[in-house]
C-alpha cells in the first residue's frame, strides 16, 4: 500500500454550495407547511443539497463501510468480550447475521466489510475486503499502537475504498466498525483531541463493570502519559493510541468528503475517526452527519467538539454502523419532502393571514 | 351515527402479553450483540411483540388516519393561517402533495383521510371519508365546542374506521390531524387533563408571534373558566373544549387498542387525544408509541403524563401524522432485528469472557 498524499486529498475537499443551500431553503419555504415546521428535516435537506450541489436529491445507492481490526490493548482486560470475537463477528457480517446486516438490508445500504487488521489467519469469504495492516495493533500501554506509516496506509485504504464506491455511483457513505478494545482507543483519541480527562470520555463499551471501567480509565491514562500525543499532531495521536479500523475510517471520511458524498457517522468509534479527519482537513466537517448519540460516555464530548447534533438518540451502544444506518430513512425523508411536496401555489393553499412567507 | 358503547369498547382492551415480552427479551439477549446494546430498539421490539402476542413481527400493512376538522375558536385569532386552510389541505392530502403523503409513501403506510367536520360544502375526491359532525365546532369561548352526543359519535366514527382497517389486515395504525385552531383545543384539553396552567401548555402552533400567543393563552383561560371541565369527566372536557378530529382520534386510539394494534401517535393533537383515551380506558396506554417529541410547548407535559418516551426528537411541529410516520422505520427495525439477527450459538460467536449473558 502506498503512503497517503494528505495535501492532495485535503485539497479536493470543497465547501458545500451555499447558493444551493439558500435556494433549497426558499423552496422549502414555499411548500404546504408552516415555515420551519419540519424542523431538522429541513436543515438536513438543505445540507444534503449543498453537498450534492443540486436542488434534487439522491441518497441512494449507498454503502456502509464496516471496518474491523484487533487491538493490542485488549490484553489489558478492557473489554467484556474475548478478542476472538472480532474475527467471529467479521464472519457473522459476511454471513448476514449481525445487526448491521439486518438494518442495511432494511434501509437498502450495501455492506462493505473490511479486514483492516484482524488477528489470526482467516479464510474470509470473498466479500470481505482484505486491507490488513497486521494482526491487530500493538498494546498502546507499552509501545505505539502502530507506526505513522501504517496509519497513513490505513487512511489511504479507507479513502481508496470510498473513491471506488463513488466511482461506481455510490451517493452516500455510512461508517461502521468492529474491534474488541476499540472503545479504549477511541477514548484515548477523544481525550487527546477534545483535551478532556480520560475519566470523562472513557465508558463501558460492550458493558464492563465498575472494576473493569476503572482499569480501562487507568489504561488510557497510562497510554497518554507514555506517548504524550498532541491535538496538533493528529497523525501521531492516531499512530500512538489509535486502531487500524479507526485509521481506515479517517480515510473513509476524508475520501467521502473529497468525493462530495455525505458521510453518516455511527457512534463513538466513528466520532473519534471524525475528530481526526477534521483535525487533518477541517473542510471535511461540512460533509458529516451524526447518525445518533451513543450512550458511550465519551460520545457527547465528540459531538460537541464536532458541532454535530445527532439525528437519533435511541440508547444504542452497539457500533457496527447500526446508528448510522438507522438514520438513513430520516435523511431519505428530508430529500423526498423537498422533491415531492406541493407548494402553496401549486396546491392552491392559502399562506399565513398576515401575508408573511 | 350511533352513540358509542364505552364499556364494550374499553372491555375489549386486553393487557399486552407479558409472557411473550419476557420470551422476546430472552431471544434478544441471545443475539450477537452485547446485552441491551440496541437500547430502545429492544424495548420497542419487546412492546410490539407483547401487543401482537407473538414472537414474530408484523408492522405492515399499516395506515395513518389523518382526521380533519374546523374549530370555531379559530375566529378568536389563535392561528397564523386562515380557517380555509383546513379544507385546502384536505384537498392537498387527497392529491398526494402534503408532507404526510410524501412520508406515508416512503414508509409504506396507507393514508386514510377523514373529514370529521370541515367547514364549507366540499365535493371531496372519493378517497376522502365523510364522517362530518358539522361545519366545525362552536367557539369554545362562547359555548361548548360540541355536544357530548357529537363527541361520542366522533369517537365511534374513529373506532369504526380502525375496526374496519384491522378487519382488512392492517397491523399498525398511526394518527394524523389537520385543523386550523386545533392546537388551541389541544392546549385546553392538556391543561385540564394534566392540571397545568394554560400558559404552560399553550404554544405557537403554526408559528404565531408573541401577541397572538398571549391572545391564545387568554382564549384557553377564558374557555376553561367558562366550562370548568374536570379531568375526572373526560367526555365532558372533550365536548366543551375539544375538536371533532381530536374526538375522532380518541376513537382511533381506543379502537386500535381494542383491536390489539400498536398505535403510533404524532404530536400535540394526538397527545391530547391520547390523554382523553387513557382517561376513558387506562388499558389503552400499553398500546401507545410516541412517534416524536413536537416542539409545541405542551407536548412535553403530554408525554410526561402519558409516561411515553418519544422515538424521534427532530424539532417537528407540522402535525398531519408526519412525526408518527417518520418513526415507522424505527419500529420496523426493532422487529426485524428480532426476526433476522443470528444468535451467539448459531453464528459461533463467543459470549462475554466472564460467562455472563
Amino acid at each position: 500500500m502506498e503512503r497517503m498524499d494528505w495535501n492532495a486529498l485535503a485539497a479536493r475537499i470543497a465547501a458545500p454550495d451555499s447558493e444551493v443551500a439558500a435556494s433549497v431553503q426558499r423552496l422549502l419555504d414555499q411548500k404546504t407547511k408552516p415555515q420551519g415546521s419540519l424542523g431538522r428535516l429541513e436543515e438536513i435537506a438543505v445540507r444534503l443539497a449543498a453537498i450534492r450541489r443540486a436542488t434534487t436529491f439522491a441518497t441512494s445507492p449507498r454503502a456502509v463501510v464496516v471496518m474491523a481490526a484487533d487491538h493490542g490493548v485488549a490484553r489489558q482486560g478492557v473489554s467484556a468480550y474475548p478478542a476472538a470475537v472480532t474475527a467471529q463477528m467479521v464472519k457473522n457480517f459476511a454471513a448476514g447475521g449481525a445487526a448491521i446486516n439486518v438494518l442495511a438490508r432494511q434501509f437498502a445500504a450495501r455492506t462493505v466489510i473490511v479486514d483492516m487488521g484482524v488477528a489470526g489467519d482467516h479464510d474470509w469469504p470473498k466479500d470481505v475486503r482484505r486491507c490488513s495492516l497486521g494482526p491487530g495493533t500493538a498494546d498502546m500501554t507499552v509501545e505505539p499502537a502502530m507506526s505513522e506509516l501504517r496509519a497513513e496506509q490505513a487512511i489511504g485504504a479507507g479513502a481508496a475504498i470510498v473513491a471506488e464506491l463513488a466511482a461506481a455511483g455510490c451517493r452516500l457513505v455510512a461508517t461502521g466498525d468492529m474491534g474488541i478494545g476499540n472503545t479504549t482507543a477511541a477514548a484515548a483519541l477523544t481525550a487527546v483531541l477534545t483535551k478532556r480527562p480520560p475519566a470523562e470520555v472513557t465508558g463501558r463499551g460492550t458493558g464492563i463493570g465498575d472494576e473493569a471501567l476503572a482499569r480501562k480509565i487507568a489504561v488510557v491514562e497510562r497510554a497518554l502519559a507514555l506517548h504524550r500525543p498532541r491535538r496538533e499532531r493528529p497523525l501521531e495521536a492516531l499512530a500512538c493510541v489509535g486502531g487500524f479500523e479507526i485509521a481506515g475510517l479517517v480515510g473513509v471520511i476524508l475520501g467521502g468528503a473529497a468525493a462530495g458524498l455525505p458521510v453518516v457517522l455511527d457512534g463513538f468509534i466513528a466520532g473519534a475517526a471524525a475528530l481526526l479527519a477534521v483535525a487533518i482537513a477541517p473542510a471535511a466537517r461540512a460533509y458529516l452527519f451524526a447518525g445518533h448519540r451513543s450512550v458511550e460516555a465519551g460520545h457527547r464530548a465528540v459531538l460537541t467538539a464536532l458541532g454535530l447534533e445527532p439525528i437519533l438518540d435511541l440508547g444504542l451502544r452497539l457500533g457496527e454502523g447500526t446508528g448510522a444506518v438507522l438514520a438513513l430513512p430520516i435523511l431519505d425523508a428530508a430529500g423526498r419532502v423537498l422533491d415531492e411536496m406541493a407548494s402553496f401555489e401549486s396546491a392552491g393553499v392559502s399562506g399565513p393571514a398576515d401575508g408573511s412567507r
